[in-house]
């Protein structure tokens, strides 16, 4: 019985990472001895350290024996916490139970997906897209409405294109509808009047609303931010954010979703959230006062943020223009998030594909990026901008090694 | 468009937990100053505290800047300890892929379910269960081919019944058994003799076998406990156990799932594992450093644990005489983990429901309880034996008085 059947399930077939597929054979060749440069992770802390305040009240918290359980939704504190900071930077009144703490906006996302996709159902996604958005729609039964973030129109949003295609899709159970502001991969920060008109295009068709801002502190290059509640009036909607990001706690693993509306759908949804949150429990209680602590200390944030934003800033401009001083590649200037996301000439350099290039890269040259194509974007390849400059000008100098190798092929 | 579709989808019906279902109940009484005795939840954390030289290996990597993401399976230093750990005490040889270290066993469970059950599928479990052993295997489209440790058998298994139950059910997909030593909610310890005939079910049937091993540590009354992996020989299997309650730290959410099988069955198993565990980056990175210490520091731990256990011991014994000593519930005396779980003779007290007794004994007594039924096993209620004897009395005292009120009801 048990043998003639597979043990693993059909959804199963969705999970893994496109940022961590590659990591066998980083094992492998460090194993040998091979120095690896790895730009594929998007994790802070190994280079800003996480701020001493932010450990001083973990530290606190674990001596004062805080390592029970906390209540499912997160604790108290922390969830006051975050309304307090949305209170500040974007004006936006909510109550206590709009906020849920969850395992970083990983977690928040299966919520997402668990509790609204059905066998079928849909959700309108933009491409390049963060992996995980189209691998817990897909594992849940869901499948993307594709549109795009448009590298002529430097990654931003076409709003015609995307009522067409919305509307195209009339007949489908659309659930939610997916930004990421700013973004990743591409480090787009939306403009204001995109997002508006986002916004009515969502209410118009009864759309959930879903903003991924998780890197809304680390905006350079004099952009402005929007948060999607600044705009969202009459909208029922949700923010992701957490702590990896802008509180450069990455290992905490702390997340929360903020759904402030009072229709039905937002009503529905957060009490859904709670009883998820009820079956796994709890969240890392210790960090969590970390994390309130980290949000309501206002000075030493803005302090520690100003500061890790200046050095991102620096280093993500620095390697746009050695990418643009290329033939090989080229990237539309980043002014969000840590990454910088190239379009390669593949043709040039004999390459059938992007995973062909970064695995051949990590191979040959030790240095580890992401493929386009795993956040649905052929033919680009995602470098995370976070070292020190003299590592990503070595990664980049042997980016060059390679392409000239690989171009001079016949 | 999207204001004729409902929010949720249909699996989100079976989030929740029955160990909390009452919380709001809590709160709102909570707010009128009513005193609550809450044994609801089985955390020792609140009642022992985290041992000191975990607590100072927790310390200690925050203080080192141990604050990024980890591998997607675990801290090396972590999933080594576990293996020492079960080689040292149940002499099991497997090697580092057969560890994934999870955000608590509920997220292994959620791993299994995910990773294993397609709509339609099936899985052994008996009950009286630990409730997201059903929940996530429903959530996931899964049904329970349902047996039972029986009350009469002072909660053991009928593996005669065991063996023609899963042939009544030959045509079903059978993913896997799952059964829990020592058992929540029951505290039976499972004799070897009962384990292997387990095994050799399982194994005369090809089906995956599952033991949940949390409370391995937490044994008294002179029961001798066996892994599963002492009587494995041939079968593919798991084993879940983690931090929270042997090591006390049920805040650092960190489990592991032990898969030390090399047929293609386990080997598909951990890989689908190490691809799940991706899809939610990492777990609390701190946090693994401390649970490595902890098992790793057997002195310590061998001291830190036998003192709560003779504590726990005393006080599950404690609240079992009391129980034993009124006519209106009577309890099998637990042998293991923390919990007494008696059976409520819910006509005297002329309740309808175990869901109606613990409701109206927390709003007029102030004393939280879960219902048995949300074990699958109505007309019960878990206590948690946690709390200091004095309370425990206090508690039974305050069901005492509901009792008396209630049985005097025409």
């Amino acid at each position: 019985m048990g043998d003639m059947i597979t043990i693993l399930s059909k959804r199963s077939a969705f999970a893994g990472s496109p940022i961590q597929e590659n990591d066998s054979i980083v094992a492998a060749l460090a194993k040998k001895g091979k120095k690896i440069i790895r730009l594929n992770r998007g994790d802070p802390a190994p280079y800003f350290k996480t701020p001493k305040y932010i450990i001083d009240a973990y530290i606190s918290a674990l001596k004062n024996g805080i390592t029970y359980y906390s209540s499912a939704a997160g604790l108290k504190d922390l969830r006051e916490a975050v309304l307090k900071r949305h209170k500040r930077m974007y004006n936006l009144d909510a109550d206590i139970d709009s906020v849920i703490i969850t395992q970083g906006v990983s977690e928040a996302l299966q919520f997402i997906n668990s509790a609204m996709i059905d066998e079928g159902d849909s959700a309108v996604l933009f491409k390049p897209y963060y992996p995980l958005y189209s691998l817990f729609l897909n594992f849940y039964g869901g499948k993307a409405i594709m549109e795009s973030y448009y590298e002529s129109m430097n990654w931003n949003i076409d709003t015609d294109k995307l009522k067409k295609v919305i509307d195209a899709h009339k007949r489908d159970r659309i659930k939610y509808m997916l930004i990421t502001n700013p973004n990743n991969p591409t480090g787009t920060v939306m403009g204001r009047n995109v997002l508006k008109e986002i916004v009515d295009i969502a209410n118009d068709r009864g759309i959930f609303l879903i903003s991924d801002e998780i890197y809304d502190e680390i905006v350079f290059n004099g952009a402005n931010f929007t948060s999607l509640s600044e705009v969202a009036e009459g909208t029922k909607y949700m923010i992701l954010n957490g702590a990896s990001k802008d509180f450069d706690s990455t290992g905490f693993r702390l997340g929360y979703a903020l759904i402030p509306g009072e229709d039905r759908d937002s009503m529905e949804v957060k009490r859904k959230f709670v009883e998820l949150a009820m079956s796994r429990l709890s969240v890392n209680t210790p960090a969590q006062y970390a994390f309130a602590e980290g949000i309501s200390n206002i000075k030493e944030h803005s302090k520690a943020v100003k500061s890790m934003v200046r050095q991102i800033a620096d280093r993500a401009n620095f390697v746009t223009r050695l990418v643009n001083d290329r033939d090989y590649m080229h990237a539309v200037e980043p002014n969000g998030a840590f990454y910088v996301f190239p379009r390669i000439d593949l043709k040039a350099l004999h390459m059938k594909s992007d995973g062909e290039f970064v695995v051949k890269l990590l191979e040959e040259e030790g240095v580890q990026l992401t493929r386009g194509s795993g956040f649905g974007e052929g033919g680009h390849a995602r470098i995370v901008a976070l070292p020190p400059r003299e590592i990503l000008e070595e990664a980049v100098e042997k980016m060059d090694s390679f392409a000239k190798r690989h171009s001079a092929e016949a």
